[in-house]
């Protein structure tokens, strides 16, 4: 077994798995400037919410790092202007905004100290949103683990590793749990296009760490779920309604109701981070629509004839009646959703 | 419109669309003899079970022209040579052995017949072979198109076209009729991983023909389903058990379940050869698994890591409670199947 270490900080470099050349390829890129990180984030270097996070969080450490001889307005100035350059390096990511905003506020407040004592607070925090990242992903990994039996059967969907996430994961984090103590898994993982994220990333995470599974077209799960070769299903969530309907990967729609079709549990797995408490159904959520690439061509070889339209949305939203409960680093959220999200609050 | 002629004999020569090379290149493969038919039937230039078998049925019909010269000695045994090595050309195509074996009942019969005498009877025989398959698909067309509404949204997998039979195509002929009889249909093609037939094929028929309609990923189906966005389903079938179940291309399954869920109608559409009088249900359809490489590769580039194992079975059968009826060129079958199969025989 290989520890994972999807984003690592030492001595002011930042260390990052380069996924854009997973699964064939494994190869550290460095960032030693915040330019460095930038970059990074924009080329997908780095992918995943809360692992943008993290990667930005640190972005704004090798600004201050930078800088710090500079004097206190030229310091101040040009840290700035990099908060400013990494909050727009990827337009939709909540983690990233989320961590600048904090770095922001955290700035503003601490002005009058030294350069020096601003970069020991910079380090600090963002030390502190990596660390909480595990934390939290390790938390709901115990709490899911709880209803994986001895033996079980998995099946997942797209990446929700370490890779998408600081470390751990969420759903492949409960998996790696069960794996860890003992519990003698067997994963099917669910290739997941159009972007191949279970095909080129968890199935690399899995060999990685020697967990026995098979890779499947997406094709290949609603038998598998009717011929009982499946226990327990573990998704993702990008966005979840306050009743509980859950929007994430194009495709775990269409598993819940095989599952539900067959009596096959259904869990989400993802920190509180991901309930949205200003939607109250999934109908709030819009779904993003991505381009057409991705499903003509593959690493840009075209698959599909030319003059061919594409409808490709990026997600679906699965209903709360077809969730069997929601596992998060507080414990598991069952129905009545709404009623058990606002007790957790 | 462009008729999509996968098959044409045309003075002693076989053209056939080289699918090897669609949906990018469109090129025309010429066999001028009977071991260019067997290359193209090994190489997959033709593929489809009505497709290779008269592909093959025509490869006879060269054979004879070759050595119609020869002593009748010489022309049967050369001929009884050609027969031999175009039944191997594709160890499990059923249609294949099916017109060989037609093929050398016609020749024993008549071999008491002049070379020349003979050569028109494969000649007669293959052009029957030919000119059946595409007025089987036009019957099931003219019984499908009855079930389409105007304006109906059609959501289709795999490729059931012009280019897997003879002309026309079962599923995707169906389709054909109620685009040329001014029904303003869309249509939702599958892409159908993991061989990607829907990308390749159907949406190539479909562009050529100017049918509207856009290409999905497989994960894509069930929310069109479940949004009313699919009026009907529609898919072929390589296998159908006496009780209705139908083995068909991975994938159908899966949305034959969504498809219940949702109330909406899901029909096979195939010809009764098809039929498997010696099976009674689909438990008895053995599934074929396929090479990992299907899933790990895509035009010989590597997508998943290695190591990681794979599950890839060909086909998945669907029960019979979850079609609504088997179109075929005798009319639609419907519930209780058994019953109206044994009335049609």
């Amino acid at each position: 077994m290989k520890e994972i270490k999807a984003i690592e900080f030492k001595d002011n470099i930042l260390y990052l798995i380069d996924q854009r050349k997973l699964p064939t390829i494994y190869e550290i890129f460095q960032c030693k400037d915040y330019k460095e990180v930038d970059f990074a984030i924009k080329d997908m270097v780095v992918r995943g919410a809360p692992a943008i996070g993290a990667t930005a969080a640190y972005g704004v450490v090798l600004a201050a790092k930078e800088f710090l001889n500079q004097d206190k307005k030229d310091f101040l100035g040009n840290l700035d202007k990099a908060l400013e350059v990494l909050n727009n390096s990827r337009p939709t990511a909540v983690n990233l905004m989320w961590a600048i905003k904090k770095m922001r506020l955290l700035i503003e407040e601490n002005r009058s100290l030294s350069n020096e004592e601003i970069y020991v607070k910079i380090k600090k925090e963002a030390d502190k949103i990596f660390e909480e990242d595990i934390a939290t992903n390790k938390a709901m990994a115990k709490y899911g683990n709880e209803i994986i039996k001895q033996g079980a059967t998995i099946l997942t969907h797209c990446n929700t590793g370490a890779l998408a996430t600081v470390g751990y994961g969420t759903a492949l984090g409960v998996v790696r749990e069960a794996h860890y103590t003992g519990k003698n898994i067997f994963v099917y993982a669910d290739e997941t296009r159009p972007r191949l994220q279970g095909g080129r990333l968890t199935a690399w995470e899995l060999v990685q760490e020697g967990i026995p599974s098979k890779l499947i077209a997406d094709n290949v799960a609603a038998t598998l779920i009717r011929d009982g070769k499946i226990d327990v299903i573990l998704v993702g969530a990008d966005r979840i309604a306050l009743n509980g309907d859950t929007a994430n990967k194009i495709g775990t729609f269409m598993l819940s109701v095989v599952a539900k079709a067959y009596n096959v549990p259904f869990y989400i797995v993802a920190p509180t981070t991901t309930i949205d408490f200003d939607i109250e159904t999934g109908k709030e959520i819009e779904i993003e629509e991505r381009d057409s690439i991705e499903v003509t061509h593959i690493d840009g070889v075209r698959t599909a004839p030319e003059g061919i339209e594409v409808y490709n949305p990026a997600f679906d939203v699965t209903p709360w009646e077809n969730i069997s409960g929601i596992i998060t680093e507080k414990g598991i959220i069952r129905s009545p959703y709404k009623e058990n999200i606002m007790k957790l609050r």
